[in-house]
């Protein structure tokens, strides 16, 4: 009875996504809606995953040679026009500050909405010599763009992220950096988040605003819907021009670096919840689950059951298990409810009975699934679980996702797949025009070009087809 | 020679303190200027202290029991003007967005100075009942004070900090909090940092805006002038009714609760540059050294000398001690020099005749000796010199400090304890007048109330004096 009650709390799944979506991300706590519109506000629940995120990604960058600095927030607006690309995909979408001090300023200060531009002016006073070089980068820090529509996590006017800024001599150089970073986000969302990703160059009217090439990192959420996960840019010598960023090289001569930025954000929350998700609320994969197993005592005035859970919950603790132990006066079943649907990937119960066996009970999140466990073994069975759990996950994401790749030939194709909630390959010829066209008439974007694979003819003019690309409908 | 080449480069120290803060922190590379006046880049080597200093705060915070969020960086400008002290003291030092998306806003967007108002209406919302107290929330982020006279770290526009903020059903149980948090910075400064501390309460005139009571912690540099390194402060129920926070407690009655909120900045990497630093530069206390310990090979193209090092530095990382061989074609003596300056705690010196005899040569940066000990090991030595510099430098520092601690019961004497690099006990009838008195004819303000100790007469006015107070110029 109380589990019908709880869980009505949070939309269907399958009838209304995005209701269910806002319902899971504002009962659970992860976030709530900041005061200014399109502002949100991460919740301790929900900045633990970011810590989790951070922490990972942190230690993959460090092992890659990159260190971390902090560039400022404010950035003069005459840096934006430097480059011309650039100013026309961000200007539009820039915070303003006119003021400061109890004065108008000479110039008009922009909130950063990324920051490829005060790096490269600090860069062109740092890199003097091919010996400064590479010069490897990363700042974790929050940037603003100021969008119409607005959702958790998702699209909101400031958030969180971490942005990557490379220098290199060569442009080869540059683009190993600009796809050994991509493969880093990868490897992290496959085995830290258990997000299966497609990687790919992304069209020319998809890329960062400045960039030669971007490529992507794409994720199919529960309803079919792509979401871009990660970007890696190569920028050639665009900003390096720009912001002469000019080194002294081994023969003599003065040249332009190559450089590259690549970054992920907060998103990545949004990323874990539509491809995790089901109709009790969370499912987490537990190397990002701020919570990794909860203990619920049973009939916990009968002897012996609270204290056999907190001896449990310390030698979990001492296998470096994040683990919490329920004590509240609510029913079990109310626990459960509300531990479900806050996406703990194992609950333990333990009850007198339990404890007279010296067994407790295991309940898996992601499958469902209960089974019995030796109480004097059970830190070594959770810690066992969780990482099996860990590779399931994504397996089971993998496998929904492959389902779901569809190929078209003809527009109504395309459309009956999108709409059916499918990623669906079709040939395109490169005309931006065809690009367009695909957009206005099914609501699909160009994701990424499918490595390796080609197309006869395009899905929508039927002229030869130039690429295979993959299109889907996107957040 | 080089030696003395390479250190000239720093301005000396007893002649111009400014200068040589300002030298050291750019050569190091700790930080260098931005763009926009005021403004600071947080360079990697300032940033990996930066990064130390946070993962040993955040480890005690949460062992308080304290979970971190994230709010919005915008703040309506009404907010500020919901409490009347604290609108009037960070009103004039605010940055301003008027204009975002290519639209002018309703409302004027402050860049936030400090967050009490946004999170106060945060935790309006999320306090209802006794059930929900304590909140113990803190955020890691930049906060923004347009500031007229900067100087990295200590004082610039935008800085990095943290914000504590918790909300208690008592005002005894806020109080409380208040002098925890105020010891735990206490803790952490003189065990992680080796920085000697006063702790102890402001006067009105020093408090922050908006606080019923704001608790310091004073540290002395290396010029006799004090930097306040942190601040915990009691709001009472100042922003619980500016901004609604009620709940209902157990007897039934809606009560508006108590507020604390306290923070340390990135200027706590300019105490440790004023506390520690010498002649030669840096010297990093090694909880917080980036780098812990340099290895130079010394005649590195004899035999087995880099290989020793190498096998030496696996075995120093293998005991967590942060290392680094310098195999750069400069100079031993360049070498000594460059990480002497970058304040590195330990430098290992390895050399054919050391290989030869088994052993290694050790220099400590604090106290500029040598010893020598045997390779064999060298890991576990290394590893308690360590601990043994942590502890004598807090120690050399407070002797330091406390030799500089005098007292006066006249204006002159103060001025010329001031003057001659001291903090200054003196009397004070608690009269705002003779505060500011003090000030205008000394540079000194008043740091904190001495704790448990009295005076006979004001410094002033030499009339009764209600409290002992300790006078210093002040960062």
């Amino acid at each position: 009875m109380a589990k019908e009650q709880f869980v009505a709390q949070i939309a269907d799944i399958e009838k209304d996504f995005p209701q269910w979506y806002t319902d899971v991300v504002l009962k659970t706590r992860l976030v709530d809606y900041g005061p200014v519109k399109g502002t949100m506000v991460i919740r301790p629940y929900g900045y633990a995953v970011w810590e989790l995120i951070q922490k990972h990604l942190d230690g993959m960058f460090k092992a890659e040679g990159v260190e971390n600095a902090y560039f400022p927030l404010l950035i003069p607006m005459s840096f934006l026009s430097k480059e011309a690309e650039h100013v026309e995909g961000f200007a539009p979408e820039v915070a303003v500050v006119t003021h400061a001090g109890g004065e108008k300023l000479a110039e008009p200060l922009v909130v950063r909405p990324t920051s490829e531009t005060i790096i490269g002016n600090m860069y062109s006073k740092w890199v003097q010599s091919y010996r400064d070089l590479p010069v490897l980068i990363n700042q974790w820090c929050n940037v603003m763009r100021w969008e119409k529509t607005t959702r958790p996590f998702l699209r909101t006017s400031e958030f969180l992220w971490q942005e990557g800024h490379t220098v290199h001599a060569s442009a080869e150089e540059a683009e190993e950096e600009t796809q050994k970073m991509l493969n880093v986000y990868k490897t992290f969302a496959e085995e830290c988040l258990a997000i299966p990703v497609i990687t790919g160059r992304k069209t020319e009217k998809e890329k960062f605003a400045g960039a030669v090439a971007t490529y992507g990192m794409e994720a199919m959420m529960k309803d079919g819907k792509s979401l871009q996960a990660g970007t890696s840019h190569y920028l050639g010598q665009n900003f390096a021009k720009a912001f002469d960023i000019q080194f002294l090289d081994k023969d003599g001569a003065h040249k332009y670096a190559y450089t590259t930025s690549w970054g992920v954000s907060t998103r990545l929350i949004g990323a874990i919840i539509m491809t995790h998700g089901d109709a009790r609320g969370l499912v987490f994969p537990p190397k990002v689950a701020p919570v990794q197993a909860v203990i619920v005592p049973i009939a916990a005035k009968k002897g012996g059951v609270n204290e056999a859970c907190a001896a449990l919950e310390e030698k979990l603790k001492k296998a470096d298990i994040r683990v919490q132990t329920d004590y509240s006066e609510n029913s079990p079943g109310w626990k459960f409810n509300e531990w479900e649907m806050k996406g703990v990937p194992v609950r333990i119960e333990i009850g007198p009975r339990d404890l007279a066996e010296g067994k407790v009970m295991l309940f898996r999140r992601d499958t469902l699934e209960k089974r019995e466990a030796a109480l004097d073994s059970a830190a070594e069975t959770v810690a066992s679980l969780l990482g099996e759990i860990q590779k399931d996950m994504l397996e089971a994401a993998r496998k929904r996702r492959d389902e779901r790749i569809v190929y078209a030939d003809s527009m109504s194709g395309l459309l009956a797949g999108v709409e059916t909630g499918n990623f669906v390959k079709a040939g395109w010829c490169g005309d931006r025009a065809c690009e367009d066209k695909v957009k206005e008439e099914t609501a699909a974007s160009a994701r990424v070009y499918a490595e390796g694979e080609s197309a006869q003819t395009c899905v929508c003019c039927g002229k030869k087809a130039k690429h295979m690309i993959i299109f889907a409908r996107a957040y």
